[in-house]
């Protein structure tokens, strides 16, 4: 096996790469400036030292905290539950959230051997319970994991603070389901069609 | 911009890849053992001193001549004429040929500004004249630009040996165009089709 099939085999082991894809990748390295995968090669190697967990939220950054968490014009009352550390950024990205972030690692699948236990749900609690955290959103995937893990948080942080806290009762909220931006009625599904007329808006 | 979004960033470069897949492989390698970014690095690293084109077809080999044009049972007088380096693995996964290979490095294309003499026909004719090839076979893609440039070199070829070559004449073919295999009548453009008509096969 030469220097052209270890790497396509190296690349056809990412997400979302098969072995056709990955040829095209490597073909493409090899015809393009040999400065690129020089620089690709140094990012790579560089990656895991440069690149931590916030002890805070749990997101990939450089600094820790993280710059979010460290951010004083951010929200502290607000917290955003997320499954994996990427979605902080897809989240950062809508530029439509000012609030903190806490990443959980994973969603409850026990088919899988994903339990509560596995995930950062007792920080999620310290967090809310030291910060003066007033409002809690889960902003997990609209899968049957995402929809358990939620219910499951729900349910776990309403006994937790069943009276109050801070004085306020805390508010736990998820992300609207319903129509894609730019989707067609025609094309929507059976499930997401009734959820979004259940959470339908008044006009 | 931290070490994840310049590695996001180079990623996005390649082709097939926009911004949204290049974050998903690199939380990917990000989530996996360092070992296998650190071996990826490598890999680059080495990739462009490794492969060089091989001097005789024009493909990519670590040794020169390639491992195929240096093989004793290799049919000599069967040259295979393909647009890039990699359609040369393509063919060979196909375990169908058992000839020789030979790089264009391109295909006819004015308006991009490639001329024929952009391409290596000229080492194609010295290869035809010299090693006593039988038949050429045109593996070029079939599209406009490859149609053109076989009837391009057909007509360039017929021309240099119009009489005949070491007392044959020499075979000038082209793969075969028409229905995929597995495919579905119903799904094939008319082009295809017609021409799945016009190539079909006595049985």
């Amino acid at each position: 096996m030469n220097s052209l099939d270890r790497l396509i085999t190296l690349f056809s082991k990412l997400p979302g790469i098969g072995k056709k894809s990955a040829g095209r990748l490597v073909y493409h390295i090899l015809d393009t400036d040999p400065v690129y995968a020089r620089t690709l090669a140094e990012e790579l190697n560089a990656l895991h030292s440069a690149i931590k967990r916030c002890t805070r939220c749990g997101s990939f950054t450089e600094t820790d905290p993280c710059p979010i968490c460290s951010d004083p014009g951010r929200d502290t009352g607000l917290l955003c539950v997320v499954e994996r550390a990427q979605d902080v950024r897809v989240i950062e990205e809508s530029k439509e959230y000012r609030g903190l972030f806490h990443v959980l690692g994973g969603l409850i699948a026990p088919l899988e051997g994903v339990n509560p236990g596995d995930l950062a749900i007792g920080r999620l609690f310290n967090r809310i319970k030291d910060d003066g955290v007033r409002e809690v959103i889960l902003a997990l995937n609209p899968t049957i994991e995402g929809d358990t893990t939620a219910l499951y948080i729900q349910k776990f942080l309403n006994e937790k603070f069943s009276d109050n806290i801070n004085g306020n009762k805390l508010e736990i909220s998820r992300l609207a389901q319903g129509l894609p931006v730019g989707g067609d009625l025609e094309y929507a599904d059976r499930l997401t069609l009734s959820r979004s007329l259940r959470g339908r808006i008044r006009m």
